[in-house]
C-alpha cells in the first residue's frame, strides 16, 4: 500500500444511529477527516410544524481545513438531502456515483449552489489520499448506483456498507459485488459499519423480480385503470411498471413533481429506459380507455401516500379515483405514518377502488433482513463492528446477529450520536464524545426553531391560547382600556361566553388590586394574571391553555 | 314465541363503524328502541388536546321514551366507557353480565351517578320485551364475561356478536357457547352484526394457553426482575402472571391506579383468583431479591406503554428499569401509537433491560382472524350481514369473507355511521340516515371543543402565533401605543429580532395608512394587518403562523 501509516483512527456518527435518517458518519485518520453521507430526516410527530431535520455539523465547520472529502453512497434523501446545507458551510470535494451525483446536483441547484466540486466515481474507482486508499463496492438497494465504501488504512480497512440487501435475482442489471466484498474481507477489515434497518426481521427480504411479476400480474388482470404509487426514487419499481405497461399495451401517465424530476435525471443519465410510446401526459388520459391506462404517482417529498390520499378524496387537481380503478401501493409504511397510511387505504376503498397493498408482494424493502446481515458480516469478517443506520433496538438486534456469527460482544460498539470509537495499533476503545445535534428546518429558517419554540407549539396544540390585553396609563395607576381576553384553540367562544366574562372580571380585579396596593413590576403583574387565570380555568375546565398577558402603556 | 309481531325493524350504528372504538348500535322494533353498547374512542392524532370521544346521541335523547334497554356486551372502555354520559341524558335500564356491570358501576360512580338501573344477566338469561325476546351467548375475548346478543323477533333474530375469537384451548374457565350459536343459526338469523377488527388477517388468532406457557417460560428463565406490562382489563393475562409467579416462587407488585381498580373489581366478583401470599406492595420490593420479583403494570387509561416509558426513562415515582431486568410487553400496538411504542422499546433497551415483545408469543389479540370470522358466519348462517366494529377497509375485508362463505354481496351492507338498514317481512333495504357525530371531551368540557377549535389548535401547532397589539385613540386617528408584536411557537425571538422589528414597521405603516386615508372598520383594518404581515412573513420564512391583531381604544 502506498499510503502513509496512520496512528490514530476515530469513527463516529453525527446522525443515523438511534434514529432512521440524516445519515452522516465521520472517519478521522490522524488529522485527515472523511465524511460519509449527508442526509436529512423527516420529522417525528412531536416536532410540530418542522419540515426536515439535518445533523448539526459545528464539529466539522470548526475543522473544515482538515476535511478531505465527502462520500455519498446513494441518492436517497436520508443520505444526500443535507448536502446543500453542508456545502454552504464547508467547501470540500464530493465523491459519488453518476446517479447519486445527478440527484445531489438537483438538490444543490435548488439551493443555489453551483460551484460544488463533484467527483464521479465508479464501483471500480480508487481514490488515493495521504493516509488512505478509498475503494467502493456495488450493493443492491431500492435505488440504482448504490455503493458501499472501504477506507483502506495501515491499520486495516474501515468499511461502511450503507443501505443494502442481497437480492440473488435482482431486477435489471444491478448486481452486488460479492467477490469484491469477500476480497475486502480477506484483506482484513478493522471495523465494519453496517445497515441495521431490518435487523429485527428474520429471514431474507424478497426479490425485486418477484415484485415485477406480481405488479405485471395485477396490471394484466385489472379491469379498469391502474394507479401505482411508489417512492419517487425507486427507479427499479418505475422501470418494472414501464416494462409491464409495454407488455400489456397500456400507457403510463406520470403525476407528481418529484417523480418527474427523478425520472428526468434517471433517463438522462441512462438509469431508466423509457419504452417507445408508453408515457403520455396526464392531460391526455381522457383520450384512452380505462383499460389502456396506468397512472404512476408519488406525493410531496417523493413519498407515495399524500397524492393518493388527495385522489381518493376527489381533491387532486389532475386525476381522481373512481369505481373500478385498481390501486397498487408499492410502498411499506414509514414508522409514525401508520395511521395516515391506513386512512388513505380506507379512503381508496370508499372511492370504489380495488386496493392492492399488504396481501400481495407488490413491494419489498431495500434493506436486508437477518440472514443477509449475517452474510455481510461473514463476508467482511471484521475485527470490530459498529451497527449503524437504525433505532437503538435495531442496532441492538444487529449486535445480537454479530454475536451469533462469532463477533464477541466486547468488539461490538452500540454507539449513540457523537460517541467516538478510537483505534490505535488495530485496537479499539471508546474515545470520548464530539458535539452533535439536530438542526430543525421550518420553511426557509434553518435552526431558528428550537426546543422552546417546539414546546410552545406543543402547549398551543393541546389546549390553545388565551391572550389578556390591558392598556394602563403611563403612571400605571389606572386601567385605560381592557382587560380584554381573546382565545384561540381553547373553547367555542359562543358556548363559553360566561366563562370568558367571569375570567375577564377576575383579571380586572387582579390588575386593580396590584395597581392600588403598590407599584409593581410588569413582570410580576403578568405572572399574577397568569397564575390567577390559570387556576380559575383549570378549576372550571381541567385544561391548561397557554396564557399570554400583554400590557400596553399610554 | 310469545312476542308480538314486528312490522319494521331498523338497524344502525351511532359509532363503531368506519372506526375502532365508541361502539354503539341501535335496533328499532317498530317504536321500541334497543341500544347495544356505549363506548368511548381514544382520540386520533389530529384531535389535538382531546381526551376522549363519545358518540353524539341526540337521536336517542329526542326519543328517550321509546328506549327499552341498553345492553352492554363486555367491560372494555370502547363498549362501556360512555355509559355515564349516556345515563346523564337518558334514564333507561342497563343489562350486562356481572363483571361488565361491575366495571360499568365504577365508571358511573366516578361520574357521580348512583341511581342507574342495572340488571345483571347470565349467558342463559332471557329478557322478554313486547316485541322481542333477548338472549345471550358466551364468547371468548380478552376480558372475561363477554357475551354476544340475540334479539329474537317475528322476522327472525338480529345477532350482534360483539368482540370475539374462537380459542379452542382458552385459558381458565371461559368457553364459547358454540352449541348455542349453532342453535340460534338453525332457528334463523335475519341479520348478523359481527366483529371486523382482524378481518384482514388470514388464519386463526393464537391461543391464550400458548401465551400462558410463553410468559411462564420467560419468567422461569429471567435472571433478574420481570416487568410485565399489559392492558388493565386483560384479566386473563393477569391471572396467567399470578399463576406463573406462584409456580416459580416470585412475588407480584402491582403498579398503576387503573390496574388496581380493575383487579379489585375482578377479585371481588370472583373473576380473578389471587394465589396465597403472592402479591406484595410496590414499597416492599427492596426486601426481596431481584429473582423473586415480578412487577405488573399498566399506564393511564389502562394501556400498557406509558408507565413503562416512564420506568425506562428513570422517571417513575415507584420503580424504574435497571440493567438485568426482563420486560414482557403483553400488548399489541394500537393503530396510531406505533412510534411511541417503538420509542418505549428503545428506551427499555437503553436502560439495560431484555425486552420480550414481538418475537415471542407473549400476547395474542382478543379478536378472531379470518377463519374464525368465517366460522361465526357459518354458525349463524344469516340472511343479511352487516360487518361492524372496524375501519372501512376491515368491514370491506369482512364482506369479502361473507361472500366466500356464500352470502351474496347484495345481502351485505357496508354501513357508515347513521346509515339505517330497514327490514320489512324479512326483506332488507337501505332506510335513510339518522343524525350522528363525535362529541369531543377535553378535560371537563363535553362538546365545547369542535372543528373550529381543533382547526385553531392545528394551525397553532404548525407555525405558532403572532399577536399584534395596538392602542388607538377613541377618534381612531392616532396610534397611542404599539404596535407591538408578540410571538409564541414561531421563531426564537433572540435569533429573529430584525425580522420582528421589520414586521412591526410594516404593521405600523399599514395602520397609519388606514388611519390617514379614511375611517375604517376595525375588521377591515385587522384583515389588512393580517394580509400584509402574513405575506411578509411567508416571503421571509415560508411559514404561515396564525396572526391575531388586537386593537384597543382609549
Amino acid at each position: 500500500m502506498r499510503t502513509k501509516p496512520v496512528e490514530k483512527i476515530r469513527i463516529f456518527a453525527l446522525g443515523g444511529v438511534g434514529e432512521i435518517g440524516k445519515n452522516m458518519y465521520v472517519v478521522e485518520l490522524d488529522d485527515d477527516i472523511f465524511v460519509i453521507d449527508a442526509g436529512v430526516m423527516f420529522p417525528e410527530d412531536e416536532m410540530l410544524g418542522i419540515d426536515k431535520v439535518i445533523p448539526d455539523i459545528s464539529y466539522l465547520v470548526e475543522r473544515q481545513d482538515r476535511i478531505k472529502a465527502i462520500f455519498l453512497t446513494h441518492g436517497h434523501e436520508e443520505h444526500i438531502g443535507a448536502i446543500a446545507y453542508v456545502l454552504k458551510k464547508i467547501s470540500v470535494p464530493v465523491y459519488g456515483t453518476k446517479l447519486t451525483l445527478g440527484l445531489a446536483e438537483a438538490i444543490l441547484k435548488e439551493q443555489g449552489i453551483t460551484n460544488a466540486k463533484l467527483h464521479e466515481i465508479r464501483s471500480n474507482s480508487e481514490v488515493l489520499f495521504d493516509k488512505a486508499k478509498v475503494t467502493f463496492f456495488r450493493t443492491i438497494h431500492s435505488i440504482p448506483d448504490s455503493v458501499g465504501i472501504s477506507i483502506h488504512t495501515s491499520q486495516g480497512a474501515i468499511v461502511y456498507t450503507s443501505d443494502f440487501k442481497f437480492d440473488q435475482t435482482p431486477y435489471g442489471k444491478n448486481r452486488a459485488d460479492l467477490g469484491k466484498m469477500a476480497q475486502i474481507g480477506e484483506q482484513g477489515v478493522l471495523c465494519l459499519l453496517s445497515d441495521s434497518t431490518n435487523a429485527e426481521r428474520p429471514g431474507y427480504t424478497g426479490s425485486d423480480t418477484v415484485v415485477a411479476q406480481e405488479i405485471a400480474d395485477v396490471i394484466y388482470n385489472a379491469k379498469g385503470r391502474v394507479f401505482i404509487a411508489c417512492y419517487a426514487s425507486n427507479i427499479t419499481r418505475i422501470q418494472q411498471v414501464l416494462h409491464a405497461a409495454k407488455t400489456y399495451g397500456r400507457k403510463v401517465a406520470v403525476v407528481g413533481k418529484t417523480l418527474h424530476k427523478v425520472m428526468d435525471i434517471a433517463v438522462r443519465l441512462g438509469y431508466l429506459h423509457l419504452p417507445d410510446k408508453v408515457t403520455i401526459s396526464i392531460y391526455d388520459i381522457d383520450r384512452y380507455d380505462d383499460k389502456e391506462l396506468i397512472i404512476l404517482t408519488t406525493g410531496g417529498h417523493g413519498e407515495p401516500m399524500s397524492a393518493l390520499a388527495r385522489m381518493a378524496k376527489q381533491a387532486h387537481k389532475q386525476v381522481n379515483i373512481k369505481e373500478g380503478d385498481t390501486v397498487i401501493v408499492a410502498a411499506s409504511v414509514m414508522p409514525g405514518y401508520e395511521l395516515g397510511f391506513a386512512k388513505t387505504i380506507d379512503a381508496l376503498y370508499r372511492a370504489g377502488a380495488d386496493v392492492i397493498y399488504r396481501e400481495r408482494k407488490v413491494h419489498v424493502s431495500g434493506h436486508g433482513c437477518q440472514e443477509e446481515l449475517k452474510l455481510m458480516l461473514n463476508l467482511m469478517k471484521p475485527k470490530y463492528f459498529i451497527p449503524v443506520h437504525g433505532e437503538y433496538r435495531m442496532q441492538k438486534a444487529h449486535a445480537n446477529l454479530a454475536k451469533a456469527v462469532g463477533i464477541s460482544e466486547d468488539r461490538t460498539f452500540l454507539i449513540d450520536k457523537g460517541e467516538v470509537i478510537e483505534f490505535r495499533n488495530g485496537v479499539a476503545r471508546p474515545g470520548g464524545k464530539v458535539p452533535y445535534g439536530n438542526i430543525l428546518i421550518d420553511g426557509l429558517g434553518i435552526g431558528d426553531v428550537g426546543n422552546i419554540v417546539l414546546r410552545d407549539r406543543r402547549l398551543l396544540s393541546q389546549d390553545g391560547i388565551l391572550i389578556v390585553v390591558v392598556t394602563l396609563s403611563k403612571d400605571a395607576k389606572n386601567i385605560v382600556a381592557g382587560p380584554e381576553i381573546i382565545s384561540r384553540g381553547f373553547v367555542y367562544v359562543r358556548e363559553s361566553e360566561t366563562l370568558l366574562e367571569e375570567a375577564t372580571k377576575i383579571v380586572a380585579a387582579i390588575i386593580n388590586q396590584c395597581l392600588q396596593t403598590y407599584m409593581m413590576e410588569w413582570s410580576s403583574l403578568k405572572s399574577n394574571i397568569r397564575e390567577a387565570l390559570g387556576q380559575f380555568l383549570f378549576e372550571k375546565t381541567k385544561r391548561k391553555p397557554m396564557i399570554l398577558p400583554i400590557i400596553m402603556e399610554v
